[in-house]
């Protein structure tokens, strides 16, 4: 049973007065718990042609490899965030960082924001606390199979696309600045169209 | 004083091991209290060259005016929860919606995501329960004093001047599409090679 924050009182949950959505309430204090998604982020760091991979050392998803990416911090930016979680999980310097794909992931109450970035020039990498091992990998050696999670392995494949599309184009692809961004929504086919019509049908 | 959501024991802050923050700890059952950044979805709506504002009815701000937006609910994506608040709070159908002004607020722990749509071509609008009043209001009369929030500001200055640059270049100003993204960072200047430089030295 969930206890309230502000008072210790047991609480339950309850539609609060002009609302419409179940929150935890207080019955004694009246204190409301909100709950809102989290954001997620990360960077996809290259050098040299190769782009930088965690091995995971935390579940879920432990032993499979990831881009360095975390929960975003209460007094960052979500770029400030990025570089920190690349710094803490494969203790490398992300440059340039430019947003790049941005998830929005309904059922998992989640945002995630992953920035394109170089690795520092001296390419330096070494494994952080949540890491078993990072590792500089090939584009052409990227593990599919082994990869944790569906936001890296899109935000992977869209890199490697757009990287020889700049190729082909003759742009230069070592520059963050020169890659689009990606929105991309995970798991949820309700277009604004037909949820433009539920909310009018609801009300 | 705070107490434990899941066991009810009075809670403190503490930096957990493996941590490098304070978070608020139970010391009876251990458990975490994690607080992160929140996400406030909403829309620029125009019609007929006119923008629609709301009158806040609420606190913070209470009689200034506003574009409809408010907190991201978990089970919706950013565009979802922008449609929501538009019509939560102005009663209206935003359509062809497309992000287009992100902000980073880090002393304020907050993301904003509004998007640029096009109210339904019936124009129809009315006061939602945290609305005083609506309006569709011409561009040349904004009311920049009675404005209630820096990110409206900065997000109706952009509209403005995009919509302006479009028709000179003689590209369809009526469609959203056409609206470039403008990444935002309110009351934070440290630029990612400071911040990279700063976690180096940390380290």
């Amino acid at each position: 049973m969930p206890f309230c924050l502000q008072c210790g009182h047991a609480a339950n949950f309850a539609i609060p007065v002009g609302d419409s959505r179940p929150r935890l309430v207080c019955p004694a204090c009246q204190f409301i718990h909100y709950e809102n998604p989290k954001i997620i982020c990360g960077t996809l760091c290259y050098h040299q042609d190769k782009i930088l991979l965690c091995k995971r050392a935390i579940e879920p998803r432990y032993g499979y490899w990831t881009l360095p990416a975390g929960f975003m911090e209460n007094g960052e930016t979500m770029l400030a965030g990025a570089v920190r979680e690349t710094f803490e999980e494969a203790q490398a310097t992300a440059c340039n960082a430019r947003l790049y794909c941005l998830f929005d992931i309904a059922h998992l109450g989640q945002v995630h924001a992953i920035y394109l970035a170089k690795l520092s020039d001296d390419g330096y990498f070494a494994a952080g606390a949540e890491s078993l091992e990072c590792a500089l990998v090939d584009d052409d050696n990227i593990n599919w199979d082994t990869l944790a999670f569906e936001t890296i392995r899109q935000t992977i494949k869209h890199y490697l696309a757009d990287k020889q599309a700049l190729i082909r184009q003759g742009i230069d692809a070592n520059d963050p600045s020169n890659y689009p961004l990606h929105q991309i929504t995970l798991g949820d086919d309700t277009t604004p169209s037909q949820m433009a019509t539920k909310l009018s049908k609801e009300s």
